[in-house]
């Protein structure tokens, strides 16, 4: 059994969701000696997420941004943490119900993802910046 | 250590939530040969998705299928992505906010779920088809 | 690689998010044999849920609370699972959004969390009760 991780940074992104597959497997080439295994990836902050979905069409990503907007809304008249924006608090709950980490089989050297599956970076905030995350791949 | 993995394929099954703790047992028989370790089981789709909850009172899941239908509802005037019919973006931000997997630990050759938890496929397609799964358990 | 599983059991707090993080570290010292690896926190009740968010400000925690009561209300009209009290079946979904789980990178002896994270022991019933959870942990 092997284990391999790596801590990476995602560049800075709009408020929205936005597709990574691509970024996470350039950081991660050890992917290639797992023949049977796991891949994590974990973000190390609470106001951005990580989910999969979608990896074609672009209006999946609006549509979840327009959607988690609805549901979890600015300016709640009960939110009392209201003191670092008005986009923060929506963050932090869009992160918990989304999550703050993929888990992804691996076989035969690569993700076992589904065809139409991606993995997407959740940005939840106005001005996130750069994102922290750490990947961590084990198996044989 | 040890790692096992099994790509299964669920029965097509009607939209709505679903108990199917003794399928994935099924197919992954090496899990007696773990005492200490962990099972994921992970869904190669992205309008299907995989929860654990009560295993007992089928209510619980018609009251899942209820509260979602309300929480993330067919027909919303944003939604962009809406040529695969009307179940198909709502199906995509359930999936997510549920998550593509679950990770439950191995104690003794079984899962470690609570006496009341069961693994639901969680299905929000009108005619979803059969699901592909990838179950892959490790530990010594 | 070397794996490691801790049962313990949190002591009953009141409804709402409570950080635990201290109390998972104190149960699982042998994370510090980890250099890189993984832990999951997993807990075994289908009415209470783990998630990471903000670890500083309490009133993240008071807003969590306010939101999910709202997003996930007690007494919907199509609620069917109603005989163990309004706020069970609020809980069983509040609970399926959450998750069941945490799965936290190791590196180097320690969670390799973000400076704002924690873990939070999410209680959605009234008297939930003491809540069993299992820690896996595992890595060289």
């Amino acid at each position: 059994m092997k284990i391999f991780q790596q801590h990476i940074s995602l560049k800075a992104r709009e408020r929205g969701f936005h597709l990574v597959t691509d970024e996470i497997l350039a950081a991660m080439p050890e992917l290639k000696q797992i023949k049977i295994g796991m891949c994590q990836v974990f973000i190390q902050h609470t106001s951005a997420s990580l989910t999969i979905n979608e990896n074609a069409d672009y209006t999946v990503r609006k549509d979840f941004e327009s959607h988690f907007n609805k549901m979890v809304p600015e300016k709640a008249p009960y939110y009392l943490h209201d003191y670092e924006g008005d986009d923060d608090m929506p963050a932090h709950i869009k992160a918990s119900l989304l999550g703050a980490s993929v888990n992804i089989p691996v076989a035969n050297g690569r993700l076992a993802l589904g065809t139409w599956q991606g993995i997407y970076l959740c940005e939840h905030r106005n001005h996130g910046g750069r994102r922290r995350c750490v990947i961590t791949a084990w198996g044989e």
